[in-house]
């Protein structure tokens, strides 16, 4: 299938490797063109603007945030005004609900088709294709694309016809995990307070009712209190919450853990830790048990007694 | 080897079950002598009181709260005064910081050996001898109960020598499990209200990162919202978040979310939903949505507009 | 003084009415012209369109939230376009600070004078002259029109060169204000389920360390439960609360109770609440007490059990 | 009047003086005798033990905290075995819901009277005379010793005939007394970091809606960031938020701003800050915010990164 792509960061890299691997001719196109370069070693054609990703069947996106999007869809010469009568715009970004019905509407109008497919997956899952595909759109948008999904995803879960639903999952999903570096931070600040081996503890957890990825990956992040380099920045885990508490807002839905969630992401920020990997917001209820600083926090000699 | 058990509730008499069929010789202790029966005819010896009991080389308490524990070790006749020193008091019951000090020291000054070893599992898993068994307490005394905390579980997992240590990891083990409910309850509450299927919302969670029981088992009732029978009712569920809190305030640990659940297991009873099963907090953040009503909440007609 | 004012609600008329009182050449526009014409009688001219209010050397404009104010300001033959150089563009909106930053900047390109003198006060204080008025900009654009809001209040503080520090204040006071509510309907939820009169225990309040208007008038509003008709709808309020928490949040400043007040504010909105006071929302510490339902909850037959 | 005062602490020495001004026949007991003999010089007589002091028509107890109320009244030769029939003790302690109900059970058994009669104001407030009286009890009984509580105070107020009901009303004040310390040191927070100047900001704020004395007085501490030397140390007004807690806990209303209150001051506690005026919570939200730190917490060197 003739397809471009749109966004090569270290998610996108990796699912074009996988889309040409599965014998898809892939145009790519990336702000920075140094990022496409490895790609045409692997089969990739490399687009000089936004138009020429656009000539396919369909056309992925895969940006940092809804201006990124916005930018790089309603532009000039962008995906809407390129795209094929036909054709169908997926979009893989993490986004919000109203950007989602924003490009449903604009694509609809356009005579284009549109799904929304966020993934669930860091990097390393990305480039190996076993990412967790979740769409939603129109069937007819669905079936036309499903190969190109399995190509990027261990498997796909098709969840409603409307495209924002694959979005609220998305970002309820990133919720849930920022919500174990709460709760499981909570428990490490009490359990080590009293003298008892994080790491120990962990390994009791993952032994028994909590055995999944979520606890096990980050689990041990918290419990390490290494949050460098970081493997997903806490300005976009953030901005993920942020957008949750969007929608949650538009729906008169309220929900104190992503509220308190969005308090810890800020009292990191003010803390200097935005270099630092999401988790990061797990060792806050260990400073606020007096156990730990964040280094930079000492360093800067942030405050004025 | 010949041992006590007193406390024959639904875990009681599955952990008993195990110890018969391991080949010890069990004099088992029940309040209500009904319950103690049927273990009889497993091969079990009914004691008369809680002193015929403790003749053994080690007595399990396995019982509903700090109070129960009180009156049995404590009380006249009870375990303290009757078991034989350099005995072992394995305790079972998830009882408090402060209690589990107690105890260690009551039997300390008596001659006799004490450890704390609750255990992770649903009465179902008991009678299956799958518990993981987490135990704290002198190496020795651990040393000579092993067989018997093999018997009763699938895995032990020995974390410290102070006995209160492994009260504490059950009980933030507790908290954790309630954390899920508040945050799966949230999640689905937006889901559900955006017109996403609560079941297909839970499938695609456990699928990906959230596989471990803690969602399957709980999710499932949270996205069923089927809540009676109760498995474990809410006013212990509550007891212990009550315990974790004590704990934390003893060390000067703030947590918030144990915070949360607190206030959610008050409005569950000010509900009058303190027969359900505890996961009813789940239900919380719908009703806040508005999207939910417990049932009995109508019905009462409770409100004074 | 020639003047402009925009915008005649319950607020902008009574203020209106003390500028004539004062008299200033007061030209009105509104939206709705109906609302203007009482005005015309005490000695304003009607305007029929924005352009003719801005004629004078200081326009004032009182209007609902940031949509409104931007379309007055920004628009076709608005604000900027009509006013003169050198003349006052005074906000007393309750808006955004990013919209105060936005309004600061334009009207220094156009050579125009900006300044933000949000209020404090009901309609009837506004009507009386009363109010409390906090004005920031620079100092020669204040001193142009102090005695216009001499006119309008009972005093004038004066806090910053920089408007939106204005904007800031007022938003934290709705924020302290909407806070009372939360306390206050926690403490009384706990008294009153005690057995306690909440009128007594109000005036005990109100006699001691609380004599403040914020206690006396909202509290009464709280022990009462009387929330129709609404003096200030809970969806303004709610409104000014986003604006905290989006000002919160581009500081780096956790706040928790903003946080809670939010949640509150959707809960009250999802029980069918959008209707009554603000103040409404100092009945959801009662409500999950157990105490008190929102009659329409109970009417609508909300929730699917 | 021949009545006894037990506890001469910073209030209970202004209220002996007071109550001596009025002319009663005052007997004081002290635990550090010390404390007794300024008394002495202005009229009252130094029991050398309890009893001594319960020889009268009344006898008052203000003393720390629970403990010592219960050693005091339960202990040997304690107010409980001492006081005549008909005799009352007017309990002016803060205490427990669940002492009062025990205090009012045991004198009541004893065929003595037993009234609750906490007091709201300051040690300078207690000398002056000054301080407000919220007492309930039997009315025969309040009726007895109502001059007394008017020789301490500039109002009492009669709340009910259930003793408890005072000291609910007492604990439920000092609540909204800390939740002004976290709500307004948000909104300090934030409007500081916007490089607004707090004190002129609190005086915007005492001027207008928030004239009370719990804004004016807590208010400028919060602004100061001057918590020494404590004139309500934390850990008695932590106490306080723990019985307002216990009472909610036990009559299920979720009370959200008390749980996050607990939590400050346990946050305060692990920074160091033990010794500060219980207003130090104010500077939490500060702390958070990145903007202040306890200069303790730097000292000392907290935290292991």
């Amino acid at each position: 299938m003739k397809i471009g792509f749109i966004g090569l960061g270290h998610m996108g890299a990796g699912m074009v490797a996988n889309l040409l691997r599965a014998g898809h001719d892939v145009t790519v196109y990336n702000r920075t063109r140094a990022r496409a370069e490895p790609l045409a070693s692997k089969g990739a054609t490399i687009a000089s603007d936004i138009s020429e990703a656009c000539r396919g069947d369909a056309v992925f996106t895969m940006l940092a945030n809804d201006d990124a999007v916005r930018r790089v869809v309603f532009g000039d010469k962008g995906v809407l005004a390129s795209l094929s009568p036909g054709a169908v715009h997926i979009s893989s970004s993490t986004i919000s609900i109203a950007l989602a019905e924003d490009l449903e509407r604009a694509h609809g109008n356009a005579g284009q088709l549109y799904i929304s497919a966020p993934v669930f997956g860091r990097p390393d899952v990305a480039a190996a294709g076993n990412l967790f595909v979740v769409a939603a759109g129109p069937g007819a948008a669905i079936g036309k694309v499903s190969e190109l999904l399995d190509a990027i995803g261990q498997r796909t879960f098709v969840v409603s016809e409307t495209p924002k639903s694959a979005n609220l999952i998305k970002l309820s999903g990133n919720f849930l995990i920022a919500s174990v570096f709460e709760t499981l931070g909570e428990a490490m600040a009490l359990v080590d307070k009293a003298g008892i081996d994080r790491h120990g503890y962990l390994e009791i957890l993952t032994s028994t009712l909590f055995g999944a990825p979520v606890y096990k990956t980050y689990g041990g992040l918290v419990a390490d209190r290494k949050f460098e380099p970081a493997g997903f920045a806490a300005p976009l885990g953030h901005k993920d919450i942020r957008l949750v508490l969007a929608a949650a807002d538009s729906l008169d839905v309220p929900m104190p853990v992503a509220g308190l969630l969005h308090d810890r992401f800020l009292a990191l920020g003010a803390a200097g830790g935005n270099h630092l990997d999401w988790s990061a917001v797990g060792a806050l209820p260990a400073r606020d048990a007096g156990t730990f600083v964040f280094p930079q926090a000492v360093s800067k000699g942030v405050g004025k007694p």
